[in-house]
This record gives structure tokens, C-alpha cells and sequence, in this order.
């Protein structure tokens, strides 16, 4: 106990800095420095102080991320985005798993860890503006994502509807007549399906092609099993479509395992196109076409604007920016010798 | 502020049972009740007093649980299952990732967030045991899978040689001759990879099978791109083999792939069966047969375990208890029509 940064930088022969570089998982150090520290570190049996810290900056360097669902996949690469983007500033991430449940969003922001964090980065799924015009607590908070516009808040978001439309004018340009939607939902919801199906409609006008509700499916959920259901129902249609757009990865993934089920060939029978890029799509079979918002930039964004606040390198109005996004060409639109 | 669960009970009408279950999250309340809550929260700002709480209870109602990897789907999942088992007993668990670097693992043994924290249950990669000894706090900790053994703390594993060979006996049982395995490791290297391929060994050898080194494919990390890498191995092979067992489901959709790639149908050339059950092993093409732990039961036991520690109704010896797995067959061992 009691052993300081300044101890281990002594013992290893190296500066506090690359100490402090060690200890916070900084990845740019040298394996032979790493070494040296870690050695030091538990030659002396370091142990950070923690209140000590606190009390000397103000700071635990610590932030938490809430995601509605840790077992979806984008969630997780929008984690890891942060994660690496905090320990390159030398903060550590905890993160809190919400349900995209309002009561639980609401317990996030208004402070269900006090004194434990520094600020928080939040993605809501149920939480309305209200909630926030309400919020009493100062911890420094920045939301991702589309559900809530103008509120004072910083805010990392993508253009949902310019990227529905570029996936739906890559479904027009193989020729593909009948395109159908995967993922509306009503009016009350999410304004991400909302800014998606927009992209999709805009894209189908601009093309002279008329929009067809019966090819547009509603999921609430946005799950395997959601895009295995909605397939089912555009496959019982006396057409059914040529090409589908799915409002995530998640859903076409399910809708392909529907169309293999049903021996349908995609991309020759009907192409399929997703939204997200989550890792497992570049490995199914077929390899899934998406739409790949860069989640890094999205994880780089959101905790700079937020260490911004905390360090108070920045106190001014909201900021609002866009993470740019991607069409990625894979076997479900283009076939197997993409 | 100031408002207390009492304040939000009365102007509910329910008990501050209820108040309380609705704040924590706890699953078991009627959607009326949720309802009313929800709205005296709403109507009178609560705002959780932390501190507080501390003080009178000495806990902060939170629990940690360091994984590996965030975006790997097996730690996702025993992440959702520990805050299911922790919700229900009205606590929050905030999730760190180490990377399964030893230095990070260290830090959250020592006590990376005291004071933030009631308990911490860690899934370590690279620990050895004497980081394990020279632990000075006394934040109660308990262990998850095949790391470490004999060490003094609680600690939840399943079965890995019982579970690797009954996976190997079912690629026997459909009478595959040439039985590859993909993911052993080192010695030095983790446990896990060891006891897979010590139960792998014992079903050919009780089979009567000779064992094969070209056939046992080594590699250290065990995400897709890794299985895809290891099947090309086999691929080369003068002979390829006709069944593979992989020691993770990201192997093994990586290995069907690469299979996929070069043109071999699943099960009919080469049968693969994986390790974890995954979500989207239910759902690839072909949906893929795995061995799958009771992810919710490991959950479960470790939460119990860290809160007998931390309410202290247990005060023994260190328990170490197995939760149980079952074999899943689907497609990629019995074919479509499985």
C-alpha cells in the first residue's frame, strides 16, 4: 500500500509517464517498457489511489457507456469504439446494459453513479426529451444515435436517411423491381426506422419505381428471429420481392436463414442488404451486403466531446456531428464471385 | 432532491417493496404497478441517493464483471446472464473489458474501482495464480472458467474434458473416420484449450481411433478469421479430414466458411461442431451443432456466490461448482433435414 507512480517509475528506470501509459493500458508503449513496468508493478504491489486521485484532479478518469443491449453485436462494436478511443486518453469505460428500458435510461442520466464517473456516454432507446429537460445532475453527458434531436446535449449521430437510401439505390442498380423494407415501425417509435424507411421511399421515387406497402414489414425488435418472422411474410406474398432491405444486420441475417429454409438463392432469387456491419456478416454464407457506419469514429466522436466537457476544454452551446458511413458490397447483392 | 423511495411509495400507493423493485429493475412487477411507480419517479424527480444508501448499508448495490472481450458473443452472453441473476436480486452490474491482458486483470483484482463497487467476478485470460496471492483488498471476488485453479476464491467452471468429449463422441457416432480439431494451444497457454483437447484425445482413444497431429490445429485466438485459417490447414492435407471439432462456435462458423469457399458441403464432405452456443450458431447456414454450457446457471451460481460473500452468509472455505452444458445438434452434423 501507499506505492505511487513515482515508486514504480523508479524501480523500472523509466519516466512516470510511461508508468502511467502502463497502468492505463496506453497501446502505444514498447513491449520492453511494458515489461519493465509491469515487472516494477508487481515487484512493489502497486495498487492505484484511487480517492487520492480523485481528490487531486476531480477525476475518477472513468466513464460509463449505456447500451440498450449487450448482446447485439453493433452495441458491442460501438463498446469496443469507445473503449479504445477512452484508454488512448487514458480513461477507463464500464459499461451499463439499460434494456432500452425508459425507467433505466432515466436512472443513467440522472446519475445512478455518482461520484464513481466522470461523465457518461448514453445510446437511449425509450428515453424521451422530457426526461432530459428534467435532468438535475452536472456529471457530463454526450448521446449517440437518433432517437433524441434538440436537446442540450452533445450528440454523435450518422445520416440514417442518406445511408437507406444509397442501400436501396444499390439494390436499384442490380436491376431488382420489387424491393422490399425490413424493420418500420409505428410513428411512437424510434426515429432510426423512422429516418430509414425515409431513405428507402426517397430512393424507390427517385428511381420512378412506385413504393408498395405490402413489401414494407414492421419489426419491433430487431433480432434474428424478428427477420426470419418478417421474411415469412413477404415469402407468402403471391410476388414476393426480388430484394430486400433490412433495417439492421441482425434482420437480414435472419431473413437469409428464412430464405435458405425456404430454397430461395440469394442473391439470385432475392438479394439482401443489411445495416450496421456487424462482424458476423462478413462471414455468413452467403457473405452479407451492408451499409458500415464507422463505429470507430462514432466511439472517437462521442468521448472527445464528452472529455472536452469533463476537462472543460470546450463549455460551449451543443454539438452535433456526423459519423460518416459506407456501402459494403458483399455476396448477398453481388453473388458468390463478388 | 431529497425525495426518498418512501415520498415516491406514498404518492404511488404501493409499498417501497414495489417502489424499490421498479427503481432496481427486478423483473417481477406487474406492468400496472411499474406504471404507477414509474410516474411518482417521474412526478417527484427521484433521484437515487447513493451515498446514502452507502452509508446505511455499507453497499452500493453494484457488481463488476471483467471479461475478455466484449465482442466476443460468449462473454456477451455471460454478461446478459449475470445481470439477469443480479437484477433479481436488486443489484447493477457495470461491465469492464480487459482485453485478457494480465496487467488489466491485475488492476481489476486490486481494486480498480474501490469504493464503486460491492464484488467483482472475473473471466481472466492471462492471470497466474501469484497475482492471485499477492491480492491485498478485501472487495469480495470470484472466478469464472478454466484459468486458474487451487486458488482461494470462489470459482464457477464447467466441465471442458467431459463436455470436449462428448462433442468428439457425437462426430463419432455418425461415423466420421478422420476427426480434426481446431483451437489447442501451448502448454503455457490457457487451460480451457488443454482439457478441450485432453476430452477431444479420450473419445478417440475409448473409440478405438488412433490420434492424428496433422489433424489438431493450433491457434492462440479464436475469433472466425482464426477457424477460416486453421480450415485452410486441413484443407491442404493429402487426405482432409471428414468431421471437425472446433474448440468455439467462432471457429467453427470461420472453419464452414472457409469450407463454404472451397466448394465442400456441411455435413456431407466435413461435419463441424463447435463449443459455446452462440445466438448465431442457431441461425447460420447451415445452422451450426455446438456444445452449449448453461450460460444463465453460470450466471446465476457465480452472482450467489459473490453475494454470500458480500451480504456474508457464507464465510467458509472457497466453493468451486460446475454448471452443466448439453450437446445441441443441428444442420452441420445431421444435415438439413436435422
Amino acid at each position: 500500500m501507499g506505492v505511487t507512480l513515482k515508486d514504480v517509475a523508479q524501480r523500472a528506470g523509466v519516466s512516470i509517464k510511461t508508468v502511467s501509459n502502463v497502468v492505463h493500458g496506453y497501446e502505444h508503449v514498447t513491449p520492453e517498457m511494458r515489461q519493465r513496468v509491469n515487472k516494477a508493478l508487481e515487484e512493489l504491489n502497486y495498487q492505484p489511489n484511487l480517492p487520492a486521485r480523485y481528490l487531486r484532479k476531480g477525476r475518477v478518469s472513468i466513464l460509463a457507456l449505456a447500451i440498450p443491449f449487450l448482446t447485439n453485436p453493433y452495441f458491442s462494436d460501438i463498446g469496443k469504439a469507445v473503449i479504445n478511443a477512452a484508454t488512448a486518453r487514458s480513461y477507463t469505460v464500464l459499461i451499463d446494459s439499460t434494456d432500452g428500458e425508459r425507467s433505466k435510461e432515466t436512472l443513467v442520466i440522472n446519475g445512478m453513479y455518482p461520484h464513481l464517473i466522470d461523465g457518461v456516454i448514453l445510446s437511449p432507446l425509450a428515453l424521451e426529451a422530457e426526461d432530459l429537460q428534467e435532468r438535475r445532475v452536472t456529471v457530463p453527458l454526450v448521446l449517440l444515435g437518433e432517437r433524441l434531436f434538440n436537446v442540450p446535449y452533445d450528440h454523435v449521430v450518422i445520416d440514417n436517411v442518406a445511408a437507406a437510401k444509397l442501400a436501396t439505390q444499390h439494390l436499384i442498380s442490380l436491376g431488382r423491381k420489387r424491393i422490399a423494407a425490413i424493420g418500420a415501425q409505428g410513428v411512437s417509435a424510434g426515429d432510426t426506422a423512422r429516418l430509414r424507411l425515409q431513405g428507402y421511399r426517397e430512393a424507390l421515387v427517385e428511381a420512378g419505381m412506385s413504393w408498395n406497402p405490402d413489401l414494407v414489414i414492421r419489426s419491433l425488435e430487431y433480432d434474428r428471429i424478428d427477420g426470419i418472422r418478417a421474411m415469412h411474410q413477404l415469402m407468402e406474398l403471391e410476388t414476393p420481392p426480388d430484394a430486400v432491405f433490412c433495417f439492421n444486420d441482425l434482420l437480414a441475417l435472419g431473413a437469409m436463414r428464412a430464405l435458405y429454409e425456404g430454397s430461395y438463392r440469394v442473391p439470385e432469387d432475392v438479394a439482401v442488404i443489411g445495416f450496421d456491419d456487424i462482424k458476423e456478416s462478413a462471414f455468413s454464407v452467403p457473405s452479407l451486403s451492408t451499409i458500415a457506419p464507422n463505429k470507430q469514429q462514432i466511439g472517437d466522436l462521442a468521448v472527445s466531446f464528452l472529455l472536452d466537457r469533463i476537462e472543460e476544454t470546450y463549455s460551449g452551446p451543443p454539438r452535433q456531428t456526423q459519423a460518416p458511413f459506407q456501402l459494403i458490397v458483399r455476396e448477398s447483392t453481388a453473388g458468390r464471385h463478388a
